[in-house]
């Protein structure tokens, strides 16, 4: 199959695959309808997620790529959502994590993994190496989803200040636990 | 002008173009033929990009999805180095920031903007947002980059742990100051 880009379009090749036991995409962008379950799910999920270990198969052909990776305890792990549809990447507002009680907000202030260009970003911990084969744990991918990029995490602080956030991150985050 | 894709190829549409003050790239992924010359080459460019302001201009049909972000005190913007050659992202292996000094690492383990697939991930300063244009703080992107995706950064570390790295780390950092 193939399709036609204009000169302005970016084209990507993924550089391997994610292998883990997440198979069901949790977040819909619509939200649910009742608030209480939508809570106990964002829940549920993040559990799961922070205990859930992922394999990334690289492509043989880029497994040189990784040498020196492992001093890393850090990673950031660029992926592609497979299971999002066209329709989805022209969203322009979403309730955060599909949460109906916090008021919609542009898809540049969220997380959502459905953007114009659904270029996800995660980091994670690096468990091991092993060949063109890395083990991690927190990714919040769905299996089989592509790799794009990896990249070590080389400062204590994602930023150097201390960042300002929304109050309904603080809901999201307070209901987490 | 157009091309062909195969049906596992990636396609990004840039949803808005960066401007600054920044129109040399800097760091040649060959390195500099003097060790001296390049760690003072690479402190220049940190000091000078930590002062840098960009303006992150957004294609007007997607400033809605902005609502909500000048709530946050800083922001990943994803981003494409245009100016890199298709014969650098086949690189494996470089030395860091192109010091000569420090051993060769594989490309994943580094932040070398040459890479497979070079969409490049910065977390900056968001100073103030006016209709589609965004103005930011400590983004090392050449003038006319174009931008991919903007996300809020949601937590104060990007990683809940305290990150291990590989020394080579902190003799760069080290010899910024």
């Amino acid at each position: 199959m193939t399709s036609e880009t204009s000169s302005q379009d970016i084209v990507l090749t993924p550089v391997g695959i994610i292998r883990n036991s997440i198979t069901k995409p949790s977040f819909s962008p619509k939200g649910a309808a009742d608030i209480e379950e939508r809570k106990r799910q964002v829940r549920q999920r993040y559990r799961t997620v922070k205990q859930t270990i992922s394999e990334l198969i690289i492509h043989p052909k880029y497994e040189e790529l990784l040498d020196g990776i492992e001093a890393f305890s850090h990673i950031l792990v660029l992926y592609w959502p497979h299971l999002l549809s066209e329709g989805e990447r022209e969203l322009q507002k979403v309730h955060p994590m599909g949460r109906k009680d916090i008021p919609e907000q542009g898809i540049f202030a969220t997380r959502s993994p459905a953007r114009p260009n659904p270029v996800l970003v995660t980091t994670v911990r690096l468990l091991e190496r092993s060949g063109n084969v890395l083990r991690v744990r927190g990714l919040e991918a769905l299996n089989e989803s592509p790799i794009l990029d990896l990249k070590p995490v080389t400062r204590e602080h994602e930023s150097t200040e201390k960042p300002r956030f929304p109050d309904w991150i603080r809901q999201i985050r307070d209901d987490l636990e």
